[in-house]
């Protein structure tokens, strides 16, 4: 069935994009190692791979889809500059990648957004325009921006080369471990999954892919039960990088082709990212725990849908956290 | 005229021995990766590369040399267990080497030593015998247990075994990572710093070898201007992995083979902890965050004999640092 879905329906990446984008963006990002830990292993009763992308460049994935869209971008596109908002990860991947590029980057952040991210951004040369920390104002400053400079948008997630961009860690990891049978990815607007899933599903269309998501921001998780896209009025979560809603170019993938989504609340998270520091040796922000807390929740342990999942990637998405703020929410 | 020395004094260990180490440990180690930096590139002066044993079984590059002393014994030998002394790695990675050989460990520890590590021997299933802080109440408690139960003592350093399985570390890093002109290895009693330099200059002769020493344990860098063995009275560093004393297998080795000790403050070190968290997004214990200090120090950058210094391989000898005591240490 899953199988028909990727051959009749026509997604905004598939693994030729993602292959594309791959040698695309070879030259500026890093195969980040995959680290395995028999104590988690022990703990959580499966074997578990951590892609450790926190490792990558800018600290977390999204250099991968930053320098797939901006590399892609013709001369005389390119020459005006890039806009982007975006909590901090995307932001700061945009920066690096623009700067390699050697355009301009104006880059909207809400208010909210955690200093350690926004510093990334202005250590990578970009400029920092703030907004409110709604996705409404972040979305109508950047379009301002726009605008004003005729810089090209590069979105966050709802772009194909953002999603073909993010789609190469399937292609590495899927190499670097053998047999691996589900993996488990964070979800937010849904760029990082829908890439995973249409590269990992077209080399296994019998992998498993679980997103894992916050309480407080389950958004996805309501849309999937709803079968349309759904938003919040508002959302709550330590995990400042899960806070987006789906878009119509990731909706579908979510919605056809990833098989669950796990929901935890925030002090699971926690609780993964001290494991992350403590067993793994890996600063690991929130939204980058979320994978190993999902693991690790009954909703995962105890569905029986999941007993034959051994085999388990999951993606540390990125390593941006606060250490003050990190102490703080571990001393709770 | 290191050559010469490799070639006509007889050391504790050789890359013969450290080749046999390789294949022995093989089956109980991770080969961990190596990670680099832009960000700490700029800030260094020089292309450092990380060798990620805080990644290693039990959190620290320990376990190679326990395994490769542990599996070397004959089975009578081993049948009646291994004893130990140590601040906490080397104690952990004997008891996981027993436990693999299903054996019993005994491990004297100080009454100083750092939660965390206590915690991995008790995890691993080590015996846990206390001592006094001093390195001779160590000596001594071990040499009773060891009368008592007949099981050899896998001393921590001063043991060709461990210094040759510590050595394994060079054959990776210099197969990871291409034209490595330099390393820089913390230093304690000297096994680690013994193995690495005496495989990578039987690979590379023209390699330089720099220890990284805390001030408040310079006993390494005074015994090198001394000309021989100087102990000191009292140690006073934050580095735990670091208090140790050389012997008399490892001292010719650092005598005649390891270019220079640069010794850096407790303040330098906690603040290469911070940059390995924040930068890097790697957990390390102040024993292991001691290589980037000295190389950001100015000993080492107003040093002319290694401005030819750039391709510089870093050990992050260990990742087991009480998050506490870390982020106290990082708020003074």
């Amino acid at each position: 069935m899953e199988k028909d879905y990727l051959q009749t329906q026509s997604y905004a990446a598939d693994i030729s994009s993602i292959k594309e984008a791959e040698l695309r963006i070879g030259p500026y990002i890093h195969k980040t190692p995959v680290l395995s830990s028999k104590s988690l292993d022990s703990i959580s009763g499966r074997q578990l791979f951590f892609k450790c992308e926190c490792f990558q460049k800018g600290g977390a994935f999204k250099i991968r889809g930053a320098s797939n869209a901006i590399f892609s971008l013709k001369d005389d596109q390119a020459a005006k500059g890039v806009v982007t908002h975006s909590s901090g990860n995307h932001a700061a991947a945009v920066s690096l990648a623009a700067k390699l590029r050697g355009i301009p980057a104006y880059i909207v952040i809400p208010e909210n957004a955690p200093k350690c991210k926004v510093e990334n951004v202005k250590r990578y040369g970009g400029q920092v325009i703030w907004s409110e920390a709604t996705f409404q104002s972040r979305e109508s400053t950047a379009k301002k921006v726009q605008q004003e400079t005729g810089a090209v948008l590069i979105h966050p997630f709802n772009d194909k080369h953002i999603i073909s961009g993010q789609g190469t860690i399937s292609l590495e990891l899927l190499e670097q471990v053998q047999d691996i049978d589900t993996i488990i990815v964070p979800i937010s607007g849904g760029g990082l999954i829908s890439g995973v899933t249409l590269a990992a599903k077209a080399i296994n269309p019998s992998i498993c892919i679980l997103a894992a998501e916050p309480k407080g921001a389950d958004d996805a998780a309501r849309s999937k039960v709803a079968g349309k896209i759904v938003t919040l009025p508002e959302t709550n979560t330590i995990a400042d990088g899960l806070r987006a809603f789906l878009g119509d170019l990731t909706w579908p993938v979510v919605r056809d082709l990833v098989d669950d989504i796990i929901t935890v609340d925030d002090g699971k998270i926690v609780e993964a990212m001290r494991m992350c520091y403590e067993i793994l040796k890996v600063a690991v922000e929130p939204s980058g725990a979320i994978g190993l807390a999902a693991v690790l929740s009954d909703q995962f342990q105890q569905n029986p849908a999941w007993k034959n999942s051994n085999k388990i990637g999951i993606i540390l998405s990125g390593g941006n956290a606060d250490l003050g703020v990190l102490w703080e929410s571990f001393s709770k």
